[in-house]
């Protein structure tokens, strides 16, 4: 992509309204847009690194067996009456009318709806287990929202339900998407810890969520501090759940009394494990080998468009960010730096083409700008390897490098130039 | 994918309500399921199916320059009162009020948006041409939904929206997206025809809409039959303007006389070029070399959750369909018809694993069922190439694939097998 066609509305000024470096950054960088409160739009950059998290989502789910699908965001309020959550669920619930003064809704999560299209296919015992996801807006109408993308009213979220044939089963799919979660969030190249959670107006008694520790995260839980180094592959169900950690509430609920860290985090998981709450709503039973049965259910969410502004507020990097690889709008920026020269010119086309032939997900920028307005903006949008093309070219026919993880330059000859930096960048696939 | 992991729920009955073919099969293939009227869930290969479209649009918009972005479902009713829209729109917008009774909206289109967006960041002419499109899900409260996905209140669509320095720029600019239509309708398998089109209440006075030609379609327009095998790709604008080939309701406004053939169609593609409504309701002005000025905008929807059915409509196999190579769920598909034979089962998944390997989308019936419902379901299915495993591999390790476009069958020796099936389905890339 050359910057020339591509929208990157930079800011210089920070927006009034952005209080956290994340949303500060989002606008400045020209990722988001506020279009009402709590409601935004996803610039091309911001949407690319959405993009980028939804497929490290989309592959690990379908290496998991678990189904694709897309459920609308308007749901019939009839079937939240049926669960008994269209009053729990308060002033959160985006209530609509439609032309036929039909009650409908603006999906929050999807309980409901899920465990009806399973109790319309799922008949036997032999057809389970099943496990199912989508990735969809979702509407909360909350009091205030704020923090930009972070407590957003309209989000981005992926949901993932479970269906299975007992508590045990069910039990097995929960430690599978425990795992699961750990090793998405590892792609995504975000640490976060599991701690156990209260399950909320979703129901059940069995609930994770995941956590990334920052001082700015508006959440606080109490961790055992072993946990954040833990690697968790070998954890049994009982491992799981006898975790010594834990959120907020789900400690002081708890009453609990161990000595534990007590840290400011960010939730980007949640993973309940509630049983039969919604088979039994629906009436779902299915023949078992001797008997019907209600499944066992579970429900397994990640904030996806909250995740860019957990990464920002995550990163060392004072005001800004260096994208993880795997998330990165981009893997390389090229910085023409001298427009006026045609060998300069040249050498950089052959470079972009070079890369693009190989389908590597480079970036140009071919403005007729300042170097100066090239370097800031290339650190603004935080793509981790930046290939400098300008003096030392003309000079000496040599290529500069910066790798923006480990802040080394290295200098390298024209000849070697478009091979050595393609083994470069791809170092961390 | 196996089949085993995978959850197509088909059914045996044909559903009460669906009257045409399209939603016939649709709910017989278990492509989806509907959730209110007018809205649906994707079930697991209908969602591959629409992300296949997808991911097509996709390309040639990133070819064409086009930036992809994601604006929100809801929109604040505020932007839509300014454009004079709010009233006019009528019925079909689904108005909500929030928790702060403010007034929003479920976007039925974006013109409005999109023209604040660029208005926050577009300050140059330099800065023009600017093209943006996003794929997202639309609601408009028909007061009669049908025809499942044909005609749903909820549904997805791919919306792009151009600003340009003056008219001429515009149309050249409207030219360039008449002809990627076109471009991506032939990607998709899909016959269309261009149409001249009111514009509505969009505005402007230069539309055209997409019509793919089929007996149920709920559109007429009146064709130039020597259009229709027309390559368009050396019109100009004076062209383009004056196609002789109408929707009715142009033909009627227009009074035209001219003899034309009168055809039942599906509209799937709609663009418009409008000028300056929206860049004057929005007082969107540019500073210009010499003076400020409006920009020249246009707008270019595809009805994306409206092709699979428009497929299915136009196919001319009986109460199915054999989906293009681009749309197909699966690009073939694997009847393991005797899961009890060890031999047969060993050579199918050293089959599955190869294709796999080469990252070839491939299917894998290695349930344990009949082979009369095998064949059934791969039929269904629509898939284009199937590849039989059974008796033949056990008598003279041979086995069958079918081309279901040209319904040859080749028999092929177990050495050869994995190579030339490769070849052979490859050859429509």
């Amino acid at each position: 992509m050359r910057f020339s066609k591509y929208f990157i509305p930079t800011q210089k000024e920070n927006s009034s309204d952005a209080k956290i470096k994340s949303h500060i950054l989002m606008i400045k960088s020209g990722m988001i847009k506020q279009e009402a409160s709590g409601i935004y739009s996803w610039l091309p950059v911001g949407f690319r690194i959405l993009q980028k998290i939804i497929k490290v989502i989309e592959k690990f789910h379908e290496l998991a067996g678990v189904n694709q699908i897309l459920m609308p965001t308007i749901q019939s309020a009839e079937i939240w009456k049926k669960s008994n959550r269209y009053d729990t669920y308060g002033k959160e619930m985006l209530r609509i009318t439609d032309r036929h003064k039909k009650e409908l809704l603006y999906g929050p999560t999807n309980e409901e709806m899920i465990t009806l299209i399973a109790k319309s296919f799922i008949k036997s015992y032999k057809n389970l287990p099943r496990y199912f996801y989508h990735i969809q807006s979702k509407f909360r109408d909350e009091i205030r929202p704020r923090f930009g993308v972070m407590r957003a009213r309209e989000f981005l979220m992926k949901d993932a339900y479970s269906f299975d044939l007992n508590k045990k089963k069910g039990e097995e799919t929960y430690l599978m998407f425990f795992k699961l979660y750990l090793k998405i969030f590892r792609e995504l190249g975000i640490k976060v810890i599991p701690v156990r959670a209260p399950a909320g107006e979703i129901g059940g008694n069995l609930s994770h969520e995941f956590h990334m520790i920052v001082e700015s995260g508006e959440s606080e839980i109490y961790i055992d501090e072993s946990l954040e180094s833990m690697d968790f592959n070998n954890y049994s169900i009982d491992d799981v759940m006898s975790i010594n950690s834990y959120t907020d509430e789900f400690y002081n609920e708890n009453k609990i009394t161990m000595s534990l860290k007590k840290l400011k985090s960010i939730e980007l998981g949640h993973i309940f494990l509630f049983g039969d709450k919604y088979s039994k709503s629906f009436d779902f039973f299915i023949d078992g080998e001797k008997e019907k049965f209600l499944p066992f259910m579970g429900s397994y969410g990640i904030g996806v468009s909250r995740i860019p502004a957990a990464i920002i507020e995550g990163s060392d990097k004072k005001d800004g960010v260096t994208w993880p690889v795997n998330v990165s709008p981009f893997r390389a920026i090229i910085l023409n730096l001298d427009k006026k020269n045609d060998l300069v010119e040249e050498f950089c086309n052959c470079m972009y083409s070079s890369f693009i032939e190989d389908g590597i997900d480079i970036f140009y920028d071919d403005r007729d700008e300042r170097p100066g307005i090239k370097f800031s903006d290339a650190d603004l949008l935080g793509v981790p390897f930046v290939i400098i093309i300008g003096k030392n070219y003309i000079k000496k026919k040599s290529v500069t490098i910066i790798n923006k993880y480990s802040n080394e330059e290295i200098e390298i000859s024209e000849n070697d130039a478009i091979n050595k930096i393609k083994k470069l960048i791809k170092l961390d696939d």
